[in-house]
């Protein structure tokens, strides 16, 4: 059993390990910047220690002070939360190089699952469904035509080397595809010197639903159902939620099948997201798998009873899964909001400073994780989610008056945050009636100018 | 349906009321007495009413008042919380008599169960089990044992004007009687010039079980199991817990059936708690029924995850029961600890004052219901009670792992608090084992002198 874990992070998610580890009787180390000396997760460790300046990469990205102070506090596990090292299959072989228990899977499974072609080539030869896709490049309207009646309408043609939505169009039918090629290639053309095309069905207004699952060292595999995280700024999730209200019980077993199967198929270890693409047809693509805990786990925590970062500790302590599917339920609503310091007003813009009055919410139903405090300073240096709101009710309209009625008793004073721009968002009807998916606060934000 | 409630209370209970409101969408009108104008119910709440000065008489005791209060904001409906006016009858028939409705039972259910003798003779009748004892007053040895093999031993010999201590004797064989007797009889007439005696049977060690019923205006009554709050200091408790490892799923049953039996009896409507004393050898007898909600309902709330003050309200509103008996399932263990402004090593003298920094834990399994944010002066003038930690886990064990570690994270400078012998009790290899009884911090003390 692991006796010492080094937790290689910092802020709630840091502070969140450590809880778990105390609670499970584990000696806790956290590592620290000269910026976080008065860190909550530094002032909360058993030990810990400065591993240098600010920037990350003197510190939280370095891998050898890091590995270092694993072996001077004599950890013999490191826990590398979200972010930062977390995905980075060189550090977890340097680890497994160490001898040191890397909390999570396999450097050589983080590498395959990170290469998004090979991830793309596993899933696919496992039957997990992927983005259909033309699997050679492409130069003239009548192959490109084949190609998109086999792989299904609507399509959406790509310049091979695009970015920046040029060289893209859509078409919805065979009659508009003729003309939407030859634009796209047309583009392609001016801006990148180049003709080479590529077709993929074109998911039309998804939502992201994503699957948490669970693996130990002996081949056993459990998904704990979905998080619907489709309210996303810029890719940046913001509102996660558990279960989706787009999946019925039928969906969410052929989904949850896919899930396992992919962590089966990825020879996968520890807590795991599985990544969709879900279209209203109840059609659902592969995007990716990711190798960490994720920030929204606790809502799949609420609604399922289970501890993900106890399990993820006791997994690579070589317990075996003390869950069978079947002893999954999920029970009840459950909503997260990240609360960031910034200032939606003045473009998102990072709000670093001094927390002089703080005032959080409690009571039935309400889950705050947060690294801050009266008197905080938040240093500049890192990403702006300073706290994370969870709630859960008995269904989703009940989850929502409460976020809305926790949101509405929030204060922090000294910075800006997103309080306000989530609370909107809750009033949202379309958020309220659920009619969401990845466009919800493009078209939100088009509509208010 | 109810639109507006005033809640004549203040202090957490006040503030848990309120958040159920705002998230069923009803207004609410605080009251606060002159000591309360910076107290967080006071600011949380729709609207808020200055009832009068700080001592209890002139505020929150104060009928006429708080009737006013609600007349004048148009509140159709008054909760009472715990302690103040929630349990007075003449109160509840003021609200009736003004149309008002009372959040609880009828005015005279609550005067039947407020007088002991009265709700020991509806209990008895029912077929609830109360501790056996004489029904008329003895005065010789020879009548005294002849009754005390009728009601079984251990028997209490007890003064009929007793207190204190006074005139009371144990006897727990047949052989101990006559002596027993005797001393007490003795005693009796040296203290209170009288020598009218009382026997019943002694419960020994006795642990504290309370169940947590609820009942519509329909007939409908259901338990949501029990909590053991055998912890308690002069009848003060201190930790509660749900479930109670005394139980095994044939007493909850056997214990549950009596508790709906005895809320049936008494024509009971709303949420309420029978209080069992219940002995090692399974016997349990009723003490009392609390017409109100209870301070630790939050550990019953999350076990069952049904939302007891939103019960209250809706069951007030004339809403039949949502729940069927075997719709509750008890999952997993829930503690809560009171935290108290007041100092253990000076006799738990009460510590109000001005709260000059604070940081409260939170994060999976931890709820906190309380009134205080850093900088709010705690009035001299009510209880010491100013926050509630409650934690979940799926087992005893963890929950206790959990409780120990976030009392480790508490801070609350500029008062003294009981927060270190919370944290000592939770280390107490007794309670670790679940080893205790209502004498448990009298034991505790006794050896520690």
């Amino acid at each position: 059993m692991i006796k010492k874990i080094l937790i290689a992070n910092r802020g709630e998610i840091a502070v969140r390990i450590i809880r778990a580890c105390r609670e499970m009787g584990i000696e806790t180390v956290a590592v620290y910047s000269e910026a976080d000396k008065e860190a909550l997760h530094t002032k909360l460790a058993d030990e810990a220690v400065c591993i240098g300046p600010a920037p990350s990469k003197d510190s939280y990205l370095s891998m050898d002070r890091i590995i270092s102070a694993t072996i001077i506090t004599g950890a013999d596990a490191i826990h590398p939360g979200f972010g930062f090292l977390s995905e980075n299959s060189k550090f977890a072989k340097l680890c497994e190089d160490c001898g040191i228990t890397f909390i999570g899977p396999d450097s050589d499974v983080i590498s395959r699952l990170g290469n998004k072609q090979e991830a793309r080539n596993t899933m696919t030869a496992a039957g997990v469904p992927v983005i259909p896709g033309s699997t050679e490049a492409i130069y003239d309207v009548e192959t490109g035509a084949k190609t998109a009646a086999e792989i299904g309408y609507p399509v959406i043609v790509k310049a091979a080397l695009g970015g920046g939505g040029k060289g893209m169009r859509v078409a919805d039918t065979p009659e508009e595809f003729e003309n939407a090629f030859q634009t796209a290639q047309k583009e392609t053309e001016m801006a990148f010197g180049d003709n080479t095309m590529y077709i993929e069905h074109f998911v039309e207004n998804p939502r992201h639903i994503e699957f948490q699952i669970l693996a130990d060292k002996y081949g056993n595999v459990i998904h704990l159902g979905e998080r619907d995280c489709s309210i996303q700024r810029n890719h940046q999730k913001m509102i996660e939620e558990s279960p989706s209200i787009a999946l019925n019980s039928k969906l969410r077993e052929k989904m949850g099948y896919a899930a396992v199967t992919a962590a089966k198929a990825a020879g996968y270890e520890n807590a795991g997201t599985i990544e969709f693409l879900l279209e209203k047809n109840g059609n659902f693509y592969f995007m990716e798998m990711n190798t960490r805990i994720q920030v929204e786990h606790p809502v799949t925590e609420w609604v399922t009873g289970i501890d993900l970062v106890k399990e993820q500790i006791r997994i690579a302590s070589g317990e075996k899964l003390s869950y069978k599917q079947e002893d999954v339920h999920l029970s009840g609503h459950a909503i997260e909001c990240r609360i960031n310091a910034e200032n939606p007003e003045k473009g998102f813009r990072p709000s670093p400073g001094t927390i002089t009055d703080m005032y959080l919410p409690g009571g039935k139903g309400i889950r705050i994780d947060s690294a801050i405090y009266s008197g905080y300073t938040i240093p500049p240096y890192y990403d702006s989610m300073v706290a994370k709101l969870v709630v859960w009710a008995k269904n989703r309209k009940e989850a929502i008056r409460k976020m809305q009625s926790a949101l509405g008793e929030i204060i922090i004073e000294g910075i800006d945050t997103n309080v306000d721009y989530q609370y909107e968002i809750l009033h949202h009807p379309d958020y309220l009636k659920g009619n969401i998916d990845i466009g919800f606060i493009e078209n939100m934000q088009v509509k208010a100018q």
